[in-house]
């Protein structure tokens, strides 16, 4: 259907080359919470599990969180799962610690390897960045490089720009999320995403938010994102989908471009 | 949702201003095999029928055409009736009449009231044109003009030249529909639809055709188009989606864009 690239690294499929991969948010903010999305969250068999690790109060303590994500592991039975601190610059919850304790946290997670791919923000510092590519990378643990605009859609050619420098970075995976001020800033998002996927050597993932944005969770995916985040439990930004609508979706869109 | 106009003339909306209005095409050969889509396609609810004409043997004699056209307005219960010769010149069937012959015909159908709009190429002979505008208006019937190109997609500004040109020439309703080569031309299309839908004064139809194009006939109405034909029996365009299908999605689509 389109040239565009599956999430792997090394060579690898993260699950199967499938195109695209249907992402969960766990949003919990406590082991208990954290439980409870897994147990509505795993019967809907997503691709992969994101844990927004910001939402945790935990989040302080590196080797509760270590736990956590060893239990959620435990728990997924073999889906993949993508570790994010979402800055609060990019619309994640306050978290009151340092950049280099949230490094230290990457960096702890990743030397367990407790997870598949951890997400961090392209605008980190630059030393941030690179250090978790190469601990990442010795880890065999993907890197996914995010932008998030939570109130507009850059132009085109600035959200290109901002694929591309997710793979200068060294990304696995190039993600951008903006929100549309109109449905014109849709077809951005979308022409965007079809010229970085057909011109980058790693995949592709984007999305608008809100209302307008939906209609890019449900088949940005024909224009190369390889990944749609759905909702199994819990939301974790706007315009998100069931996952079951997603793939009633998914299967029409399939048959019907077939 | 969008400032998009349903499909209505002389200020009454054709079907209750569904937003898009679902159409499904009957392409029989014979009274007999329209019958027969007629009892398929009915139990699946369409907003609209449009009967292509160039399919019926019967096409040479007015009179035919005009007490079939009366069956089909019978049968269908107040489902409105769109009554379309497609010339081959856009992707018709061979009829074997003079363009005389074919405009006598529509001229026929007006007259007889027989069904609630006519969809005629923008392409066609300029008098023409004027002649069944002028006939339809004083029979209170609809006009769509139409625009077809079933190898290409023009580009975005031509696009919308096309749509201006529908409403110059005083359709009720601007109809294109064109052929995908890329991804980029689907998005061209949307672009375009987005643009006439919101400076026009009429209602707008558009899609792409064929695999890539499917994607339009699913999502289109998002980005303004009023109107896309579904499959309810036989396709009479490639990409066509099963009534179904469309139903599906628009239920998922607007409800996510709620």
């Amino acid at each position: 259907m389109h040239s565009a690239k599956p999430i792997q690294w090394h060579g690898q499929p993260v699950n199967s080359n499938k195109f695209p991969m249907i992402c969960t948010p766990l949003v919990g903010a406590t082991p208990e919470q954290l439980g409870t999305e897994l147990d509505m969250v795993l019967p809907k068999q997503p691709d992969m599990l994101e844990w927004r690790v910001d939402f945790f109060h935990g989040i302080a303590n590196s080797a509760e969180v270590v736990r956590m994500a060893q239990s959620i592991k435990a728990a997924a039975g073999g889906i993949p799962i993508l570790f994010t601190r979402r800055s609060t610059r990019e619309g994640g919850e306050p978290i009151g610690m340092s950049e280099d304790q949230v490094v230290a946290m990457y960096e702890a997670v990743c030397h367990a390897k407790c997870v598949d791919l951890i997400d961090f923000e392209m605008s980190n510092d630059a030393d941030h960045i690179a250090h978790l590519r190469s601990i990442s990378r010795a880890h065999g643990i993907g890197l996914v490089l995010s932008f998030h605009h939570f109130s507009a859609t850059p132009s085109q050619q600035e959200l290109v720009a901002r694929f591309e420098l997710a793979q200068q970075l060294g990304a696995d995976v190039a993600k951008i999320a903006v929100m549309p001020q109109r449905l014109d800033d849709v077809l951005t998002l979308l022409s965007a995403t079809l010229q970085a996927s057909t011109t980058l050597a790693i995949p592709v993932v984007s999305m608008s938010m809100g209302p307008y944005g939906s209609l890019t969770r449900l088949f940005g995916f024909a224009f190369g994102s390889a990944l749609s985040f759905a909702v199994g439990a819990n939301s974790s930004a706007p315009g998100q989908v069931p996952i079951e609508d997603l793939n009633t979706v998914l299967a029409i869109v399939n048959k019907s471009m077939g």
